[in-house]
């Protein structure tokens, strides 16, 4: 099965020669992207790559409700709209994240019983795969909305990750039901009362160690922590490095255990792991992190095609149309 | 000058071995730890120190309001009541941190012009010492507080850190003002017009890089930005010590960059800094982490002492009725 993946080749921060050149690399047999952006620019980036002509730019900082206005002939908007008119099998974007939850909604639809569509990130946790969701589309959760990510949740972490049975814990800054704030305390009532296997609270502390299969949050939170998550890995890292070569012993230490600190780093940067899915939609649609390089975009692609032929959309349309155990009426 | 320094024994995962084994070792010419705690218990564990008995004890988990209508005589609120009634110069503990707050309201009093406490926290960051405020007294702030807790982080960074005219930013997941959920954008506004030096909104990921001298947010983001930061920390050492110990060139590496290891991990520790004050109240307090060890409450100790030499709650009450500058009536 071949997978036409439609990538915004305008969108990011580095865009469009890393993106471009992200999609040039992911190319495969079985993966051929589709880039959407104005045509001369990126056909002289990529002759080797189909370029569809969208020559606006949404921008990073723009008001989705704008670009939504105004902007629809915009690569963002046209590469989302391939995929709401069958022309691609799923969209990958580096740009403006509330423009991509405008286009998504507008341009691909909402699945029925969906009221809000989430952001599903995969956390690199010790202890095996995790999801974290919302990790960043709806920065105003309310607790019925996180029911619905928990369900979301659960299913991605059963098709995609393979776990059975996931344990869904609410992300809070205590263990016992009554610590968090107004929207957490809600949140457990409800999540206890569902047909979920609830873990219960769990703290920001264990979420690079493996908290529990499904992470459950409001979108602004979750951004919060996927960002301190990955600038602390940054840092600890930078900082080590930066420690060793201090001393000749530490330069001379450091060079042997280059190959386990490359292991390492490779496996906790966000550009192996790509990006996440936005959940909810009637297509698949990858947000990748704004600051893409090429390794990120080619990461994001696969994990698209990936999504596609897990059939992510199909499953879960299915799983919440079934009614009783997804939280319908929400 | 010599500092008396309540230290609720009974507090913390570790009470009373670790919190009691911390305070003799805290204890100089200068700092002298007085002990609250079952007087029979605390006296065989620390024959070398003055105990004062409060037999009664708050539970982590224990609701705050319980404790304040049941519990006057825990340790946890003796501990606080000697500093409201001039017994000692400052209380540490690392017991239940919302009934840490109801005592330090009920036993020593908030300061005139203070709507509500606020946990102050020392950053390590990369580009020096930061202050991250509020770090959890309140799960649920509004808007208003938040602006009022920049004006307590600026004065203690001045005070305590030695910043020149501190830079405010305001915990957000985006730059720009709009970035963020209902409350930020709301405080964005408030902390703009307002006389302190405001940045504008910075990100999760320089937490740890050094965002700002003060970061502003609400005591559940705080709470959560922390917890995903030390908890990170932890992960990533752990990880690359276990990566390197997989083969023997990384076991050899491993010693050799021994040192390096050692000096991040003890600056990027959280027992190295202790813990936080609560500001905002007539006397000081110092509230540790829930598992602190002794060396922990070795450095809250400190940090305690060092408050009481610093004049922090003398200097922040001064300044607060000073009004024009300090958002005054909020």
């Amino acid at each position: 099965m071949t997978v036409r993946v439609a990538v915004d080749a305008m969108g990011g921060d580095r865009a469009p020669e890393e993106i471009v050149a992200g999609a040039r690399e992911a190319r495969t047999d079985g993966v051929v992207p589709v880039l959407y952006g104005p045509r001369e620019l990126i056909q002289a980036l990529a002759p080797d790559l189909e370029v569809i002509d969208a020559p606006v730019v949404v921008g990073m900082h723009e008001k989705p409700a704008d670009a939504a206005r105004e902007k629809r002939d915009s690569s963002l908007f046209a590469a989302c709209r391939a995929v709401g008119e069958g022309d691609c099998d799923v969209v990958v974007s580096a740009g403006n994240t509330g423009a991509m939850l405008a286009a998504g909604l507008l341009e691909i639809g909402r699945l029925p019983d969906v009221s809000r569509p989430a952001i599903a990130a995969p956390l690199p946790a010790r202890r095996g795969p995790s999801v974290l969701i919302d990790a960043g589309a709806n920065a105003d959760g309310r607790p019925e909305h996180l029911l619905q990510f928990a369900h979301m949740g659960t299913i991605f972490a059963e098709e995609m990750i393979g776990i059975r049975d996931p344990g869904v814990g609410l992300l809070s800054i205590g263990e016992e039901p009554e610590k968090g704030n107004r929207m957490t305390r809600q949140a457990h009532a409800l999540l206890s009362e569902d047909g979920i296997r609830f873990v219960g609270n769990v703290e920001g502390r264990l979420l690079l160690e493996g908290a529990a299969d499904v992470v459950v949050c409001d979108g602004f939170t979750g951004n919060m922590a996927l960002k301190v998550l990955e600038g602390t890995i940054r840092t600890v890292l930078d900082e080590f490095r930066e420690e060793m070569m201090k001393s000749r012993r530490g330069k001379v230490g450091g060079l042997m255990i280059r190959p386990a600190a490359r292991g390492l780093r490779q496996r906790l940067d966000p550009d192996t792991y790509g990006g996440g899915y936005l959940l909810g939609l009637k297509g698949l649609a990858v947000v990748a992190h704004g600051n893409s390089s090429r390794r990120a975009i080619v990461s994001a692609i696969q994990l698209g095609a990936r999504g596609v032929r897990g059939r992510v959309v199909e499953r879960m349309a299915e799983r919440l149309s079934t009614g009783a155990e997804v939280g319908q009426g929400v």
